[in-house]
């Protein structure tokens, strides 16, 4: 959740960043313009239907830059908006709203983006009671906001990075010398809070990762027989994930499996933005 | 170009930000089954046809956690490649191979996925003498990587921010009194070195923009008619770049225009990724 | 674990900064004296008693320094050593190695002591089959030093933070409605690889918690009757955790209850250091 | 002093790199109950009779969280309090008082551990006329909260750090070839306001100090009749430093001698903490 | 322009880094004799007679150590001030003005002998039309300030940086195998608002700069008559820059000069600074 | 001293900075003519008599852009140099000495700058064994560098900072109630390793100041009789440093007095560079 206390911690050095990204010494076309402050207000306007996400972003990048900005808010994150929908107003220094213009929006349209297109993937597997998770393939320095996004678009969130949660791939499978010593190692060594969860790719790997108490059991690229057959091994012993390449055809004929979770990597790396944009900038 | 210097400089950073996003303590799955180091290599396959890009940003984030790790490259930035293709082989401590993938994929694919892109649209100009352009909707905190990619991908790149060059648009030039007044301030007050680029949207003020001696003139979602009579107004005493929804049915009409350039925001704002990955991991 | 990646990506910042606080310009003294380069070694010697926990770091402190500088050591982290036992040789420019002493030894001496201090108190349970946990009780910037000296004293570690696992306290459990509805929150909204923790004051809270399906439940000052009672209820289907001072006196007497793990603040915010020290420093 | 300059320049960034460290994403636990603001208050209440010490620290980790944080005090730093005392009431938003809630307290029970240890030293130092020294074996990146502590407590900070005191020890003095030497660079070298203070082993040792102007020659490791032997040697040319392991016994022997110091590294790098807590959170 | 959000970015970590610089614990001059906040005024005198620069970054070295630090300005940044003019009061806690003291005093003198440098040689030019330009020689991490300062005095600012401006000298014109190939490879290069400038030293290389279509051409320490020469071949296809060693005599003989622009590094590289100071503090 | 603990610690960051503020993105006129790297090398030439100082900064830079870079002295810090003068050649990627030229040499001009005026200023002061001090006139971010080229130059430093000095100036001694008096509470506040200094501007001060045990006397503005008095009082019981304007004829009447030091704020805020470039790049 983007609360006060992450927003200051962990969101506000990552906005300023990209503020300092876009503005390295000055404004130069503000500037030639408009050499004296001036207030003026000017309206966030939705150019496309879609699921609107990273207002209190797109309003902290105003006010990093100035305090005094104020934005009065028509929605709220996870609305549903239509194209031409008046979202909100921003008041304050003409400069300022110019000057941050471009960054807040950048925020709120991928953010925006990820939502909705979280929203409609989530939506092939209503009734179903399978959830959609995202995953780490997301934009480097934005996985904070693309996270809160498949949120806020009805996902789940999967572990948040390398350190917060244990999975098992074959790699480390290899290493260990197999599913069952991998499982035991990573129970041994992790931090007590976390769970367990193990990659398979055979029946045989999907039983040892049982035996071995693993708490999420992934069922990786497995054809619909198998994979089925692997639900029965797994007897509600542990917690199910579906990976692989989630297509609409793929989710149909997934959604009638006993699982627990799909997870796809496309809801941050591929989702296209949401267009909105700031108009009828206005003294006032 | 991401040549040492602004790979030092000013990629780095960016680089170590996420690198630390992703293991904000450790890597608990590596170091659950790895205890120590040992030597190892993984392959980089590309996993769809497209155009590679950030090649040094992929190597860069294993040298960063490691100065020791090896990237032999068997493609350069800009080549084509192919499903299938072994595009690298990385040698070094099998944990930091683990640990840095991620990272290390997420540049990869989106730099890849922008260069690809923007191939297939500049291709829907190629003969035509006009040139694509990016824009600065760009990703927060990724701009130096995606800007890249556009010219990689054959873009050209347009400013790259608010400080480096002069754009007015409909609310500088509102600010200021009227196109002539803003192209005046800006050439008055802006460093030398910067073109001055106004914004256009009627006859009227393409005629002042001229008059004023802008350096580029845009023309912001006019009709065809309407470009052609404003061509025929600037007559060469300025560069011109077209600006509005780029699709491929508008850039058939606009190909056979007498412009310099065409400005896209959606080459760097919602480009799918380029699926690669890293393959074949085992100790040596 | 302080492997490479840690130790570049979350340790490194750290030892800087560290190292700044320090020596703000230069180290007068030193420059007074040894105006140039001169290649040294000096002697780590044990003054005390104990396990030794921290040489990596001790390591890296001369190495953010001076790449140059060379460590042998005669001993691992998690070793028993000796009163008088020379653990390590550091060679390199003797200035170097004044001018890092000081740091190198204060984390050397603060993580050891913790290794020390958590080696004495997990020999009380050693044979009960209860592992000891530590808290975030640590020193502020130093938990990522002073988990892992928890860890090679043969400690467990808790949590890292509150990012990275749940556990509901009375607040939480007051502010959610009760303890079922607590717990239902947190599995609803936590990233899915996450376990989650309760404190429980009463037997009813016990109820409620294993009713709700807590994946861990901390019993919190309860006294030896009610603690056994509370583990009849949670009868296997929670990991149980039992908080609270730990003393010699009461370890004796919970470890012959079956719980999972104590836990223990003092580990990390009252050990005393285990002394060490540099000696013979002379030029080579 | 924790002044206000000292806090904003030198004491907030280390206290958001704690606060860092303990969310690096976000509160699970708090965010999964309290989706939305609300406000309470909650009481800090001593748990064991000792001197508190960092409550300027403690309320600038929630103003830091969030500015509206009010925090209304019982008591001042230096103050004896008692187990059960209420020292303070903080009042804002629930997340922040339980995401700040560790932090806050894990400065002040450090601080407010050293600033009752040191206490409990300086009096039996009492009457002598002898002031009581820390050193710089402090906790890495907490030495400002450290050395302020021990000045609460009663005791007299020694050099900052290497940067802002001359202190020649055994290994400057080899370097330059003797004491008088050693002493004559560092009056040659040293910016002028800071005295040159030289470590003795020996009589000789002490007579070549006072003879090369030392402005506080260190007694180390000395018996008892060798001190009295170099205090009539140094005869009020020199601030006398007697350093080694300060215990009750050897204070008892040392107090009559007529020195003007001693120093105790134990002050900071071996206080146990002094307990407190946040206890009766309720929604206001 | 030193705007709020320029200032805010770009200004703020710099200036911080400046009073971090001065203050690396505390103020041990003020807190030995101050211990408690104190509200008191002082005012800012100007003691030579000049040009006033940098009264915003004055006012902001206060506000970032204390945002409730008022101070009143009886002048503005441009104006020409008088030595006894009293410049501004500022009235805040006392200890805040003492430990700012130094650094604001730092920038304002120095922004305003640049000012005041700049406009007495902006005013040798008076008359001619052709315009003073700065360079790069710029004090490190002082850039920002001294070229606002040129500007304040009346100087037009060439380049910011690297970055944002194509100046291709000998060595690039070398690297690209003569001046029509380099000004050709930047043309091709760089993002398109730039404009491309080059410096000649021959007739032959004007010749060709001019063919090539560089925006700028550059005359480097070409004598009177090859200068006229220069000007006769280029007749107003590029603007003009005179490089050189601007002193009075050489400037008197170019002012008759058809050219646009003479720069000068001294501008910013070894202006005197201006004298001004804080007097008369007093308790309110 | 800029030795290798300094500048990793200290002047690293400062340099980077000063690097990025040169280049935010990239060096846009090398890289349009340069796309690939090529070794070369390039003289740093002398071209104004004086002494040279910074050279180890001036390697740095480079260093610090690309780790091959090799530099050849044939000079070091302190020596005078002769205009035309070799005094170093620099070998590496074409691009880096392209990029890094300008950063370095701002360094190297200034340094040398305050290096030659502080020698020609501590000449005049030759054979009368008063020295000649700098103050905290430094440019910001630059005082490391500064006081450093003071050194080199022939002078002696004062205190580094506000933190590492005590000067008690006319505000510190109002708000003390007089000279005793503060003199008196910095002696007890200030860390014991600190002389206490204390500005005077009568006899009567004077008077106090000796009786309070002030380490260093400062006579303000006095006229000569008047300083000649004080010293008198002084007797010896004090070290004596007169501040005010050097100019060549004050210094004439002053070093036939007693003292000890003269400080001049010109030394660091008004010497004008040394000039020094970089010629006869070429490919090797």
């Amino acid at each position: 959740m983007l609360d006060t206390v992450t927003m200051k911690l962990n969101a506000d050095p990552l906005i300023l960043s990209a503020l300092r990204e876009d503005i390295t010494q000055e404004d130069v076309s503000t500037n030639s313009v408009m050499p004296f402050e001036k207030k003026g207000s000017v309206d966030l306007i939705c150019k496309e239907d879609g699921v609107i996400c990273g207002l209190p972003v797109f309003e902290r990048t105003f006010h990093l830059l100035d305090a005094k900005t104020e934005v009065e808010f028509f929605t709220k994150d996870g609305d549903e908006v239509k194209k031409g929908d008046l979202l909100a107003v921003v008041t304050g220094d003409i400069r300022v709203l110019l000057s941050g213009e471009r960054t807040a929006l950048n925020y709120l349209q991928r953010m925006s983006g990820i939502a909705t297109y979280t929203r409609q993937t989530a939506a092939l597997l209503e009734g179903s009671g399978i959830r959609l998770l995202d995953t780490r393939k997301t934009t480097p320095n934005n996985r904070i906001f693309e996270k809160y996004a498949v949120r806020v678009g009805g996902g789940t969130n999967h572990r948040y990075n390398l350190s917060d949660g244990v999975m098992l791939k074959d790699n480390h499978i290899g290493a260990a010398g197999g599913v069952k010593e991998a499982v035991r190692m990573a129970k041994e060594y992790a931090p007590f809070v976390r769970k367990v969860e193990v990659e398979t790719e055979t029946l045989e790997q999907v039983r040892d990762a049982v035996e071995a108490g693993a708490d999420i059991i992934m069922l990786d690229n497995m054809d619909h027989d198998t994979m089925r057959e692997a639900i029965g091994i797994i007897d509600g012993k542990a917690e199910i994930e579906i990976s692989g390449n989630v297509t609409r055809e793929s989710i149909e004929k997934i959604r009638d499996l006993p699982v627990d979770f799909i997870s796809s990597g496309a809801l941050t790396h591929s989702a296209p933005i949401l267009d909105v944009s700031l108009k009828h900038l206005h003294a006032i």
